[in-house]
């Protein structure tokens, strides 16, 4: 390191991120990585969502017809953002982990930061060839040389954070295990890269073994977070050892930053809702030539020609942009995202990412009427799953409420209700518009447009709608003279709720 | 509004939008707008720069020449390009204003600020249509439409938010002329919009008319700084009226919000990264019977056939980093964005914008030794204007320092010195291979990676050289006698700079 060594004088120590302190932090080369991480972040969600683009930009002319060919180009395509997304999430999830431990930046680790964000966006590339080559091995071989250099690029942080103290977490400074902690440090970030030298020397000799190995690394936190829960549950409750010897670990299973989960979705949730206007700009605009002599010279009616794609842009947007409500209005009440939460919201990040194929690609296949049902009904699953998996969040948090959720959301509190009727909104209207096309599938695309149409108005009606169905409820309750007793809790988030609609 | 009034109980009124706040405010339907903020910032910067991407791909088989009517589709692309960052800028300028006075922000709102986002979308779409068809008037019209529906769901935001004081910045929420500011605010989310209420009556009977009003909104803000400027250098220092009776207002004039200044800068810096990955995955992956037939079957020889793109790759990623990491450097130690800052720091990403124009496009050229060295000078172009003008961010920082910059980086700060380095390292290594490739015409590919691969080092380096310059610079000065007197300020920069490096 070319950079002396800076006198180590008595920074302030307190773990706080807010952007008001970066302003006392700036002398002496110090820095507080909030924006870093911001740009990070910003990076990351990118080049997780961006892969779909490939697959809505397959070309198929007129006269081709959907065959195999076709097929086996999409498929791959289709796998190429899945995998992507998987092991960019992964990254993501390391990386966030990394910066709890490094409190602090400095320039050096901005400048090596970068390094380890440019060998990210290589991964797509060697997923590509993967997938274009599966029985050569130089795709695998080249994703585990990115990995290594990810890993050796993270372990040269984690090296110099320790090497200057002041750049670490407070906590970790203050500690007494800070060499344990470096060493567990250095041996989480660098699990991941010796499999994966593992794996390269297999990749020129025995690639499937390479495949496996490859697989292992991706489900890596999640297989261990699963079998030290299986080992809870079966020699009793303890903890694990390391835990109580560090105060504070670079630990897989700690929650992960809010702050930062919220910036990865709005990343995905901003580049989604902008993809489908490019498309639009590069392909809806009528060629003069074809204006001046296939109508006559009338504008108006050439873009009446592309009018349903231009529906097809607004249901998409408002789409995504109420998914992003819903999921800003979840996380406005959750203190702490667990493991699992992070998972979760994973996954309905990855259908969200998914949408612009639903709208654009589907549409290229729509020459028969049957065609235009299944597009459709793609349509209505990808949303169900995204917004699904948003519902599974706030179950999962839930389930530990007391540390996860702001008290006025938790089972009783006084948006509780409000909340769940936001975030079943989505997963009722597409199941809704399923089961009609599935019954009425000569209207399958009116049905799909209303849905569009009314979830907004639905939001914005939404505390009325909530209010008129608990005191429709109370008023039932009240006719049956033996009725069953609520649970205090319950009642008591009625008779909150109640007042305030008079 | 559907919304029933929510009791107005004294909430928390501190102007204070970090991110530890949100968490007290989420009950009652009332929130910290910080989410929702970034996310906004996230697609207006997602929206202004990915219209590079139909410049990138537009298509240039190696049998068609670069004839008039691809140069013509180039320029109308460019031109799409230019006119929607500029837009853009000018529209998230408006947002970031608009929010200095809303504070909160309730579902109502965020579902306003949705529908604001969705209409900014179609602007690209506007343009496109104007730019193809510039004798149709159809596009102009669309544009006055889009504009005068965003000030139409502004002046809601506007209202709705004098309705529900609580929703307001606690300073306006205080204030005594809250009705004058009222009014004030509505005039200026308005006064676009009804200059293109006149625009569209033009562009029905006379378009050419609508054009110039369409560029007098645009460059509103900075003409009327202008005048402004004029006037009170004519007429002798005196604040406009406005400004006396109302203690904060919607003022134009005002600094901008220094993190949504980042925030907004990080998106475009961001998204400009991952843009060639997208190529270099959809463009760069082998045909396997390409690689069968012209290469007998070897992927590592049909990879090296692709060897540039990455290179080039490598150095765009490299080039948008380090930008990013001196624009971060900067705004560190920066404490106010003065809108002048604001406009250069606009200037500066448009052009950072045009890099993967300046990488990927022009090699699509390269078919003649003379296509690649203006290749090369273009792009030394870009970086240069790209640097130049973060430098300028600088420059118009310094003229107002005691209100603008940290201490640390004032003139005759410990860290001016550096940071002065910091920021002329691009401009200077892309003049010098800009001039380099003048005397030296037949290596200037050579001479662009030369300059690519030291400049991340030479950042790495940075402090040792600058110590070691200034020691020079002290040794010279020992050894004349008669030297000139250094300034105060001067000598005491050094005097900091120096005991460190021993």
């Amino acid at each position: 390191m070319s950079r002396p060594q800076t006198p180590e004088q008595p920074l302030d120590v307190q773990g706080d991120s807010s952007p008001h302190r970066r302003i006392e932090d700036s002398g002496e080369g110090t820095q507080n990585s909030h924006r870093m991480l911001g740009f990070s972040d910003a990076l990351l969600s990118i080049i997780a969502t961006v892969m779909i683009l490939p697959v809505t930009h397959t070309e198929i002319s007129p006269e081709q017809q959907f065959d195999k060919s076709i097929q086996k180009l999409l498929a791959t395509r289709i796998a190429v953002y899945l995998m992507t997304f998987l092991i960019v999430t992964v990254a993501w999830a390391a990386h966030t982990r990394l910066f709890q431990v490094v409190g602090k930046i400095d320039d050096t680790l901005a400048l090596l930061n970068l390094a380890c964000m440019m060998t990210i966006t290589l991964l797509p590339y060697t997923f590509s060839l993967m997938v274009t080559f599966p029985d050569v091995p130089l795709g695998i071989f080249l994703f585990c040389v990115c990995v290594i250099t990810i890993g050796t690029v993270q372990a040269l942080i984690v090296g110099y954070a320790f090497h200057f103290p002041h750049l670490l977490n407070p906590r970790i400074q203050r500690s007494a295990h800070r060499a344990l902690c470096r060493q567990h440090s250095l041996r989480l970030v660098l699990r991941g890269p010796a499999l994966c030298l593992v794996a390269a020397g297999f990749s020129l000799f025995f690639y499937p073994m390479s495949y496996l190995l490859m697989v292992t690394i991706i489900f890596l936190p999640h297989v261990s977070k699963a079998t030290s829960w299986c080992k809870v549950r079966l020699m009793g409750r303890q903890e694990p050892p390391a835990r109580s010897v560090e105060p504070f670990s670079f630990d897989l299973h700690a929650p992960l930053s809010k702050e930062r989960v919220e910036a990865f979705s709005d990343g995905v949730y901003a580049i989604v809702a902008t993809l489908l206007i490019l498309d639009i700009c590069e392909d809806n605009v009528p060629d003069p030539k074809d204006v001046q002599e296939q109508f006559h010279g009338s504008l108006v009616a050439a873009l009446g020609a592309h009018g349903p794609q231009f529906l097809a842009y607004f249901g998409s947007f408002a789409t995504v942009g109420l998914l992003w409500f819903a999921h800003h209005s979840l996380f406005l009440h959750v203190r702490k995202a667990t493991q699992a939460m992070g998972l979760l919201n994973t996954l309905s990040l990855a259908f969200v990412g998914g949408l612009p194929l639903a709208y654009q690609q589907t549409s290229a296949f729509a020459q028969q009427p049957r065609d235009e049902l299944e597009r459709v009904r793609v349509s209505c699953a990808i949303i169900f799953f995204a917004s699904i998996f948003q519902f599974a969040i706030w179950t999962a948090a839930l389930l530990r409420q007391a540390e996860t959720l702001q008290p006025s959301v938790q089972f009783g509190g006084q948006e509780h209700a409000f909340m769940f009727a936001k975030l079943a909104l989505y997963p009722c209207a597409s199941l809704l518009a399923f089961a009609a096309t599935c019954l009425l599938s000569r209207f399958s695309t009116a049905i799909f447009h209303l849905m569009q149409i009314s979830v907004p108005f639905a939001f914005l009606l939404l505390r009325l709608l909530m209010r008129l169905a608990l005191a429709g409820l109370r008023a039932l309750q009240g006719l049956r003279p033996a009725h069953p007793v609520p649970s205090q809790a319950e009642a008591e988030a009625q008779s909150r709720l109640l007042p305030a609609s008079c």
